[in-house]
């Protein structure tokens, strides 16, 4: 059941993507493209990147950012060791007002960590 | 001159953060050291972590603390290019408002350049 | 089903605001008072701003304002493609931080329609 | 019902807290201990401390938080005339963008009176 | 001596833009294109987009994109009435805490009118 | 010299207040008054809503606020332990984004204390 939580929160994602790149209004589909590209290995490697943009999702305070990159992150082969130290980070940068978003992300982590074990990609 | 400016907001930072931990109220202090050893080296290296306080303070539009981190981040080492990759994160996923601390950082990391070169650590 | 969420979304705004005007604090409906007359016809026509309404709303990312200005901007018969362009703003201004909210401001915009041709107005 | 949210959310809240305070990453738990600190009875009573939380939380826009503060502030005794002094401070200072909390929090409120009603601690 | 103050700040700006797109990294360059494309004539006439582009940049409380969308206004000749209401609109959406950027507005604005009297573009 | 910073600072305030009252735009003038009525005397004390209002304005990182209520917060006799039990509120929802106006609202209140020292109001 929770890792079917998981499952909903990827397809509404992408079907709603969907119907915003198809929307016809093609910059929306130019700022998506900047934005899956700045995440692609560069001098930075994808896991640092990944890392980077949980940070800025939970000092933003943004749970469906977190998901995302939590997701990436998980997929990634981030450890939950380099999980917790950015999440610290996004922490004390953010203050007691991301408290919420990291019980937000343990939520999602423990869920992330469900799926995969029921539903191994092999 | 412009050297002089990275000089100045060094030692304006470290004359007020004395005060601050010499006030008496040491909820402060215990503050400051959670701060500090989020930035130590763990599972994380230290460089990947002051870019994650870069790309935080970016998004959440802090100067001072975009300076702090950029300032940290050259004495690690980072490149240009790791700090393009950064800024560039930041700047996608905080939009157009995040354009003038982008011409800021743009402004400190040549003034930290000029004061490296005219004053090497040797 | 989905057009029942257009109203119960109406409804739930509707009665808590009139719990808070009759609260017996009176600010609270002086403030109510200033937001409403803030939107009326003026040297600006009320479709802008509603829209101006919607992108202040987007960059702060609050969907029940986002709810709020879409249910208005569609009753002042504000277009697709103006909604896009506004919307576009929006996500300029504030970032991939906003694509959470472009996803919601989609919904509601589709649920919007629907409600409007299945209970017309006339 | 409805006082059967109340309890919901404070049960959420202590589970996941649990999670993270044994998560085995120490400085969370440092991070937290700081946060409870701040509130005790110091030089500012209680009651005014959990009312300065209250008005932190509704600016920032943290519904999770405005739960929390609520729900101390009613154990404390805060009568419901000085509360909505301090939400209409929070109100002037963060504007209409602060009106979906404020509905919220009057939502809380009377949830919370309803709870202490019908199951009081005696 | 006021009006200098104006040019100072295009000049700051055009600079620092320069050096940032003239980097050597591209996604900045693609970034910056889609930001001077979503305010171009439309279905939204250029003043509107100029003035949601105020009204984004006030509550988000950046003086330098008040700056620039000030300053584009002028140019596009709105009128004081709908800069008021605009102005009103981002008072009413981001609180109080909006007024030192509204004070802000009213200096740049009173400067720009004083370097359009004194300066001609005729 | 400082003493005179912190004169020149009310001076601006009170110059452009009078600007945006004088504009002739009534609801700027509405909502002054809201605010100022905030403020005043209830259920909660002055003081007490000062440093709610320094509070909103330390997490939400203004430093034109803070240097408004921490002035306000000396002339009704706040404590200096009082003030650090509130900025350490700020601090702990805000998080380390708030040290920079932690600094500023030292530096403000060292020279407020030099000032009402050099000029007494007797």
């Amino acid at each position: 059941m929770k890792s079917s939580k998981i499952v909903k929160t990827r397809k509404y994602r992408l079907e709603m993507n969907d119907k915003i790149l198809n929307s016809g209004f093609n910059d929306f589909k130019k700022f998506f493209a900047l934005d899956n590209k700045a995440y692609l290995q560069g001098a930075i490697p994808v896991k640092y990147k990944e890392l980077m943009g949980l940070v800025g999702s939970m000092v933003l305070r943004c749970n469906d950012c977190i998901f995302y990159h939590l997701d990436r992150c998980v997929t990634e082969g981030v450890t939950k060791e380099e999980l917790y130290e950015a999440m610290n980070i996004a922490l004390i940068i953010g203050g007691s007002i991301v408290i919420p978003h990291l019980r937000y992300a343990f939520e999602v982590l423990e869920e992330l960590q469900t799926t995969a074990e029921i539903a191994p990609e092999d």
